[in-house]
C-alpha cells in the first residue's frame, strides 16, 4: 500500500517514488492497462452496479488510487468484462502484487443474484459477498470522517455549504437515506451499529420508469435536463388551484402542491387537452419523488430522534432541483431543526464499504484528487475525485484546541468577487508556471524527444488546469469548499497528473546550495550578539527575510526569476506593523525567569533555500541552544518550492557538517525532520502524518511559518500549547482581506492564557 | 325537524304522518321536485364537489333524509345547477319551510374559489363558508359516534369487520387521513380540537393523472377495474429481482416491492420492450400510492402516539385492493399495533360536517336507510345509505351494564352458511309478504286505480328487496354487519320506500279488537288464583302464548293467515325446557320478603293482538297491583305486526274502560306508554328515544319480550338492574344456533348479583 516507508536516521516520512531512469510520464487519460489493480469491490443494485477498484501505477511505490465507475445492472456482463480486464492487466510484468489471488468484495442485491455469473466468468478471482447495509454504513462512515468536504447542505442561495468533518464523539447517531431504485432508511448509532428502520418503493426506479414512459427520455440525465425547463404547475394541482388563494388557517400557501399530477386527469379525460409537456411532467415527478422521500425521511428521523440525515445513492447526481426539494422537505417538516446532508460520493457508499471490508486496519488515509473529476452531469453542482492513498495514516494534530471547530482555511472564498479574483490570479499565473515547467523539466540529458514530451505535457497541463478553473468559475464549490488552499492543491495535482511531480526540483537544489554558502555568515552574526533579546530579534528578522523567497507568490516570482532578490533586499522589503507583531512578547517569554523554559517545539517549515536555511535553521539552532528538542515538520511531497522532508534531511545533514551545534542535535536526535504527510503549500492540521502527530504530543511550542501555513491556513487556529506564527504577506488580496499590506510581516506569539 | 311530537296523556313518541286522504304513494325513484329541501351543504375539493342536502317529503311531518351526491369540480356548473333545482323545488306549494331563506354551507377549497359563482347564480340563498378541516372533523365525529356500522377494518379473510361505536370517553385521540386529490392528515384530540399535522401531494389526483396518461382509462372506476386484473410484478422491481431471493438479514421478503415501476425503465429504454399492460401499471401505481399513504399515516401516528387511524376522502371507494394495501401498510409498519379504520361515508366527512354546522344542537338523530344504497362501484365492498332524521334524539338505554361492549345482535351472520340461510329465508318469504301487502293495502274505498297502484308498488317492492338480497349475497356486510336485525330492518325500509308504511295496520286493528274481546276472561282467571306463585306462572304462560301471534315469523304466518292459531292452541305449542327457563327464580324474587319490592319496570313489548293484550297487559296489571310503576315501551314506527306506541295508547285507553286497575294506573300515570324510537322488530339499546331513556333511569326491572327484542337481539345483554327476558323461538335456525328448538320458550330472569 504505502510502499516502503523511508526511515533514515531521524527522518520520518514516505518517499515519492523509486528512482526512475527518467521522470514519470503520464497521459491525461491513462488506459487501465497501464495500472495495476490490487483490490476490487462492486455494489450491484437494482439499476446500477458501482465498481470501486484500487490501482497502482507501475514502477511507483506510492500507494495508489481508489477509482469509481458505474455500469447498468442490466448490462452486468459489461461490468464483469471490465473487472475481467482489470484482472488481466495484472499480468503486466511490471505489476507488483501479482502473486496474491485477487479478491472481489461484492455487495448489493446483485452480489447474490449474479454471484454465479461472477464466479464463472472471473475464474482467477475470489468473490466474497458482503452485507449491503453493513457496506453502506462502513462506506459512509469512512467518507464523512476521512474525506474532507464530503458532506454539504444545499440551499438555493448557498448551493454547497460544507459541513465540518465530524469527530468520533459527535458523528453518531445519524440517519442514512440511501436512494437507488428503491429507498432504504438506516439508523446508525455507532460505527458498527445500525438498523434498517424504514424504506420506500417510491425511489429512483419509480421516477425513471414513469418518465421513460411519459416523456420518452432515454436516460436519467435527459430526464433531469427536461425537468430543468419544466413548469410543474401545468400538471400539479396547487393549493391555489383548489382554494383560489392560500389556506391560511393551516398555513398552506397557494403555491403548495396539493396533488402531484393532480391537474392531469381532468384535463386529459374531461377536456381532452391531453397534451402535456415532457418538461412539466419531469419536474412534477421529480418534485413528487424527492418531496416524498424527504417527508418519509423526516418522519423517521423524528420518530427516532435523529438530527442528521445523510442522503446517499445514485438518485441525486448533484442535481440542484433534487437536492433543493429534499432540503426543502426536511426543512419544512422539521421546521428548520434538521438539515439534509448530501455526499459528493453519494453513489459509492456500498462499494467503498465493500472495498474497505478487505482491510480492517489501514496504515494509510486517502486524499482526493480532482484531476479527473467524476460525476459531473449537465447540471451537477458537485463532483468527486479519485481517492489516492496517502503514505501514512493522516490524523489530527494533537495540540489543536478545538478539533470540532477547526477549519484550516482562513478565507473561504464564498464571495463571488473573491472567487473570481483567485481563479483569475491562478489563470493569469498559469502561463508562467507552464514556462517554468518546460524550462526546469527539460533536462538536456534525456534528449530532444524527451524535451518534446515535456512541452506536450506542459501544454496538456495548461489545458487541464484551465478547464478546471473554468468549471470552478461556474460551480466554485464543486470539489469542496473553494479556498486558496484548494486551488493551489488542484494545481499541484494537475502538475503531478501530467508527469510533473516536482517542477521546482532544480530551483530548490540550486537555492539550497546558494543559501548553504551564506549560512555560516548568518550563524556567526547571530552568535556574535550578546543580548538574547537582540539575538531573537535578528533571528525573527531572518526568518521573515527568508520567507520572502517564495516561488508560489506570483508577485515574488518575477523578482526571483530575474535574481533581483537578495537576503538583504528581502529584509528591506518586509514591514513590521505593530498590530501584526508581538515579537516582544515572544522575547519576554523566552527570557522570562518566572515561566518554565520551553522543552520541545515543532516548526512547520515552508520554502527551500534562504527560507529554511537562513531563516529557520538559525532560529531552530537558537532554540536547541536553549536546551529544546526541535522537530522540523516539512511537506512529505513536493509543492512549489516548499522543501520536502527528504530534501530537508539532506540539507540538515549538510549543515551538520559545518555547524557543531546542529551536528550534535542531529546526532542526538534533539533535532529531527518529519514529513507532514502533505503535498500542499498549505496545511490542514486535521490531516497530518500519524508519526508526526505522535511526536508532537509533548511539544510545548508550535511554530507555523510562511504564508501558506500561517496565513492562508491556520491564521486563527488556537492550540493547547503556546504558539508562534511567523510569515510575510506576499499576496495583496489576502493582505487586504486580513487588514494588512503587501510584505507586511506577522509575528504572532500566543502564550498560555 | 322532528315534526310535531305527539303528547297525549302519558303517551310519548312521534307520529308517523299526518292524516292523509289516502296512504302515501311513492315511486322507486323520486324526482327531487317532489321533495322539499331545507338545508344544503357542499364540500368542493380539487376533483370532486360533494353535496349533502336534507329533504322532506311533502305532506309528512316525519323528519327527512340526508342525501349524498357528488359532482366533478371541473363541472362545478352542474353542481350549481343541481343546487339551483333543489332550491327551485321549494317553490312547490306543498313545501313547508318556504319562508325561511335557505342557507348553503360551503367548505373545501372550492368554497373559496367558487364563492362568487355560487352567490351569483344562487341569488335566493345565502352561502356561508366553513373551514374545511373543522368540517371534516365535525362530520367524522358525527359519523363514527352516531351512525351504526360506519367504521370497519379490512383484511383479505375478513373484508368488513365492524368496529363498535366509540363512547365519548374512548373516542379520542385519533388520526384522520383524508385522501382526495391530495392527502391531509389530522390529529384529533377532542370533538373540537384538531391539528393538520401532515399531508402528502401523492394522493388520488396523482393516481388518476398518471393512470389516465398511461392507460387511457377515462374514469377512476375503469382504473380500479384494470388494477383488479393486473400483475404489478411485471413492472415493479421486487426484492427478489435484485437479490434473487429474500434479503433475510433485514427481513425483506423476495416479494416485497423494492422499487415501484422499477422494471420499466430498463425494459423500456434498454430492451425496447416498451409494451406494458395497463392492468399491470394500474395495479402498481394503486399499490404505490396506497402504500405510501399508509406509510406516511403510520409514521405520523407513531410520532403523535395515535392508535386509531381513520381513512376518509373519495379515494378508497370501497375498493378491496386499496383498502387491503392501506391496511397492510399500517399493519406492517406498526407491527400489528395500529389498525386502519375505514368509513362507509368516507367521501362525505366535510360535506356532512358543513351540514351539521347549521345546527349546533340537534333534537334528533339519524338512521341509515339503504333502500337506495349509494357508492357501489364495480368492486365496492361497502355502501352507504341516506340518513333519515329520527323523530327524537336516540341515546343509549341507561341501564346497560357495559355500553362499550354492547352489541345488540345475538348472532352476527359471519358464517357464509348462516348468511345464505337468512337471505334464502327472506327471499322465500318475500312472495307471501307481497301478497299480504296487496291484500291488506288494497282498501276498496279508494277505487280501482288505487288498487292497481298498490299492485304496482308491491311488485316494485318485490324487485327492490330482491335486488338488495342479491347484493348482500355477494357482499354480505356492505350495509353494515349482516344480522337478522339488519335484514328485517332493510325489508321494512323497502316497504316504506314503496309507500307501504304499515301493511299490517288492518291485521293489527283486527287482532287488537279480537284480543280485547277475550281480555276480561283472562283477567278474571288471573284474579281468581289465590297463590301468587300460580298467578305469576299463569301470567308468564299467557305472555308466551301471546308471543306466538307473530306475523313476522314465516312458520307462524301461515297458521295466522288461516286462523288456525287460538290462544289455547298457542299455549299448547310452547315448550318450556328447563335450561332456558328460570320462572321459579323470578317468582321467588317477587314473593321474597328479604328483598325490597320492585318499584318500577319498563317492558319492551312486541306484537299487537293477543301478545300485548292477553299476554303483556295482564302481566303488567299484576305488577301494578304490587305497587309498581310500569312503562310499556313500544315501537315508534310500524314493523310487521309489532304494536306501535300510538296503537298501544289506544289499546290501553280501551282497556281502561273495562278494568278499573288499569284505568287507575293509566290516569295516575303509574302506567305509561312510550315510543322506543325504533321502527324495527328488533331492538338496539344504544339507540332509543331520549324521553324513554330519561324515564328508565330509575327502573329496577327491565322486561324484554319477544323474539326480536330478547332473542335476535339482547339475548346476552346485561343490565345494571334486574331483568326478565321472555320470548318464544319461532325460527328454527335461531333456535338451533342457541341450543333450543322450535317453540321453545325462554324465561330468563337475572337478579342483582
Amino acid at each position: 500500500m504505502s510502499g516502503k516507508r523511508a526511515k533514515k536516521m531521524n527522518v520520518t516520512g514516505a518517499k515519492i517514488c523509486d528512482e526512475l531512469p527518467y521522470p514519470e510520464t503520464r497521459d491525461i487519460v491513462l488506459p487501465n492497462q497501464t495500472e495495476c489493480v490490487s483490490q476490487i469491490a462492486v455494489d450491484i443494485g437494482g439499476s446500477l452496479a458501482k465498481v470501486v477498484y484500487f490501482s497502482k501505477r507501475p514502477n511507483t511505490t506510492k500507494g495508489g488510487s481508489l477509482n469509481f465507475i458505474k455500469f447498468e445492472t442490466d448490462k452486468i456482463d459489461e461490468c464483469i468484462d471490465f473487472i475481467s480486464s482489470l484482472v488481466a492487466a495484472r499480468r503486466n510484468p511490471d505489476a507488483s502484487d501479482l502473486k496474491k489471488k485477487i479478491v472481489i468484495k461484492a455487495t448489493g442485491g446483485g452480489a447474490h443474484k449474479f454471484y454465479d455469473s461472477f464466479t464463472k466468468k472471473l475464474k482467477e478471482v475470489k468473490v466474497e459477498k458482503e452485507d449491503e447495509m453493513e457496506c453502506l454504513i462502513i462506506g459512509l462512515n469512512f467518507l464523512i470522517s476521512e474525506i474532507p468536504y464530503e458532506v454539504f447542505t444545499y440551499s438555493e442561495h448557498d448551493p454547497m455549504c460544507f459541513e465540518g468533518t465530524p469527530t468520533p464523539a459527535n458523528m453518531f447517531p445519524y440517519m442514512l437515506v440511501n436512494i437507488g431504485s428503491g429507498v432504504s432508511i438506516l439508523k446508525v448509532t455507532d460505527s458498527d451499529k445500525f438498523d434498517r428502520i424504514s424504506g420506500t418503493s417510491l425511489g429512483g426506479g419509480t421516477l425513471w420508469g414513469l418518465l421513460s414512459l411519459l416523456t420518452g427520455a432515454k436516460s436519467f440525465d435527459e430526464m433531469l435536463e427536461l425537468s430543468k425547463n419544466g413548469d410543474n404547475t401545468n400538471v400539479d394541482m396547487l393549493v391555489g388551484d383548489i382554494y383560489g388563494s392560500d389556506y391560511n388557517k393551516i398555513g398552506l400557501k397557494s403555491t403548495t402542491i396539493a396533488s402531484s399530477m393532480g391537474k392531469v386527469f381532468k384535463k386529459n379525460v374531461k377536456q381532452d387537452v391531453g397534451n402535456f409537456r415532457s418538461e412539466d411532467i419531469s419536474k412534477s415527478l421529480l418534485y413528487m419523488v424527492s418531496n416524498n422521500i424527504g417527508q418519509i425521511a423526516y418522519l423517521n428521523a423524528k420518530a427516532h430522534g435523529l438530527k442528521r440525515i445523510y442522503f446517499g445513492g445514485c438518485f441525486i447526481r448533484g442535481h440542484p432541483i433534487t437536492m433543493n426539494t429534499l432540503s426543502y422537505a426536511i426543512n419544512f417538516w422539521s421546521q428548520g431543526t434538521i438539515k439534509a446532508l448530501f455526499l459528493r460520493h453519494e453513489g459509492y457508499l456500498g462499494a467503498v464499504g465493500a472495498f474497505l471490508k478487505n482491510k480492517k486496519q489501514r496504515s494509510y488515509s486517502f486524499s482526493e484528487i480532482f484531476t479527473k473529476p467524476q460525476m459531473i452531469t449537465e447540471d451537477s453542482i458537485n463532483a468527486y475525485g479519485t481517492l489516492e492513498s496517502t503514505s501514512t495514516k493522516l490524523v489530527a494534530f494533537p495540540k489543536l484546541k478545538n478539533l470540532d471547530d477547526y477549519h484550516p482555511d482562513t478565507l473561504q472564498l464564498t464571495d463571488p468577487t473573491a472567487q473570481r479574483h483567485w481563479i483569475d490570479a491562478l489563470e493569469k499565473n498559469l502561463h508562467n508556471l507552464v514556462e517554468l515547467a518546460v524550462e526546469w523539466s527539460s533536462n538536456g540529458e534525456y534528449g530532444e524527444q524527451y524535451k518534446e514530451d515535456v512541452k506536450r505535457r506542459a501544454s496538456s497541463f495548461d489545458t487541464l488546469f484551465r478547464s478546471h478553473l473554468a468549471m470552478l468559475r461556474n460551480q466554485p464549490n464543486m470539489y469542496g469548499a473553494l479556498t486558496v488552499r484548494s486551488l493551489l492543491d488542484l494545481r499541484e495535482q494537475c502538475l503531478h497528473e501530467l508527469g510533473f511531480p516536482d517542477i521546482f526540483a532544480k530551483v530548490k537544489t540550486e537555492e539550497n546550495k546558494l543559501a548553504l554558502l551564506n549560512l555560516q555568515e548568518i550563524l556567526n552574526k547571530v552568535d556574535s550578539i550578546q543580548s538574547v533579546e537582540d539575538k531573537i530579534e535578528l533571528l525573527i528578522e531572518n526568518v521573515l527575510a527568508g520567507n520572502m523567497f517564495d516561488w508560489g507568490s506570483s508577485q515574488v516570482l518575477e523578482m526571483l526569476r530575474k535574481g533581483e532578490l537578495s537576503f538583504e533586499t528581502a529584509k528591506a522589503k518586509v514591514t513590521r506593523p505593530d498590530h501584526l507583531n508581538n515579537t516582544r512578547s515572544f522575547i519576554e517569554r523566552i527570557t522570562s525567569k518566572d515561566k518554565p523554559p520551553f522543552k520541545k517545539a515543532v516548526i512547520f517549515v515552508d520554502n527551500s533555500g534562504a527560507d529554511i536555511i537562513l531563516g529557520i535553521i538559525p532560529f531552530a539552532r537558537f532554540l536547541i541552544s536553549l536546551g529544546m528538542d526541535i522537530i522540523l515538520a516539512a511537506n512529505s511531497f513536493p509543492a512549489v518550492n516548499d522543501i520536502t522532508f527528504e530534501e530537508l534531511s539532506v540539507v540538515v545533514t549538510s549543515i551538520a557538517e559545518i555547524d557543531h551545534l546542529i551536528a550534535a542535535a542531529w546526532t542526538s536526535k534533539k533535532l529531527s525532520v518529519i514529513g507532514t504527510g502533505s503535498a500542499s503549500p498549505c496545511l490542514d492540521l486535521r490531516r497530518i502524518n500519524d508519526d508526526l502527530a505522535e511526536e508532537c504530543k509533548d511539544v510545548d511550542l508550535v511554530v507555523l511559518e510562511g504564508m501558506g501555513r500561517a496565513i492562508h491556513t491556520n491564521y486563527n487556529v488556537k492550540f493547547t500549547c503556546e504558539s508562534l506564527k511567523i510569515a510575510v504577506f506576499k499576496n495583496a488580496i489576502t493582505a487586504m482581506e486580513l487588514g494588512a499590506h503587501m510584505y507586511d510581516a506577522i509575528v504572532s506569539y500566543e502564550g498560555n492564557n
